[in-house]
């Protein structure tokens, strides 16, 4: 059918976002020249500024539009922990859980031999080096619980121990709340064989 | 909790599209600026593009970045038949079910006298004027089956009755594939009283 290039182009551009689908485009695409024009050209504004300033601190790789970002230069946090995350989208959980005060380092991935992604390509040799000129006292290390966030996890063990640093793994297992018998099997695998001796 | 500010108001943008709520505008921002910049900055040049040069087509209101639209120039089209319907979107499902070769005249929108919508806001004078310049034989009302679009049905029937065009409403009932089970009250009603006499 025919229909304006403009409009059509919009609808397609719309697809590359995450979940969007040919009806939801079809509907944003109308619904923004119908009603929200101005948001339309907000939302062109926002990501152009987005694409041409954030980059990776420098110091540990998050998204930022500076050098280094606001948290590694933030001097109320603790200097000498640094939290391995696999993705900016980590940071942000772990962040709003306010439960942690420490630094980062954000592999942006995971060791993956089987894609070609090794060490270098997640920062582990930047991550080693800064380590040890910061003289960091403990990683913790919270790689998601996948056969490959597992393996980052080891390697950086193997890495950082013979060092000298505390190096521990954030616990997984059944979430607060969670009903045993709606929880998947392998958090149950994991809740199991990472199971404490009550005292 | 900090987070860089061009990340945050690409976030907030992203709220405009409808069906995004803060969750999900977070999710696309990550996922833009980790693995699609490109697509990123092609939306935000569609958008730009879509806002900057659709308009209006001076025939029937549709959406269009010409001065008269693709459909109303197409000579093939029936030009004695005009399907009036509410949104630029009523366009796109028409025309995708294939079932109609004749022009449109878009209301964006429908009479609401109590939002002070009244015949001008939707075109109505522009669209009599229509009507009679062009010799129209038929004008096929597909306004939503609503309180507000069966009342600008009413109201366009009584305004073209007299000046002898042919006007007719489509049908409204139980869609074809659907159970009756499942189909809402209000479509169950129209489905009664819209019945016909079998022969
Ligand atoms: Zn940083
Ligand atoms: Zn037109």
């Amino acid at each position: 059918m025919k229909f304006s290039p403009a409009l059509q182009e919009l609808m397609e551009a719309l697809r590359c976002l995450p979940g969007v689908g040919p009806k939801s485009a079809q509907r944003m695409t109308l619904h923004l020249l119908e009603r929200d024009r101005e948001g339309a050209s907000k939302l062109a504004e926002a990501l152009q500024d987005a694409v041409d300033k954030i980059d990776h601190c420098s110091r540990c790789r998050n998204f930022t539009e500076l050098d280094v970002c606001e948290i590694c230069s933030d001097l109320r946090r603790d200097a000498a922990t640094i939290c391995v995350v696999e993705t900016p989208g980590d940071v942000l959980a772990v962040e709003q859980s306010g439960s942690y005060r420490g630094l980062y380092f954000v592999l942006m991935g995971h060791l993956s031999p089987i894609d070609g992604i090794g060490p270098e390509d997640i920062g582990l040799d930047k991550f080693q080096r800064r380590v040890l000129d910061e003289g960091i006292s403990e990683v913790i290390l919270a790689t998601n619980p996948t056969v490959e966030g597992e393996a980052t996890a080891y390697y950086l063990t193997d890495m950082l121990q013979p060092q000298g640093i505390r190096v521990s793994r954030i616990a997984h297992g059944v979430p607060l709340g969670g009903e045993l018998e709606y929880v998947d099997g392998s958090t149950l695998a994991h809740a199991f064989s990472g199971r404490r001796v009550v005292e």
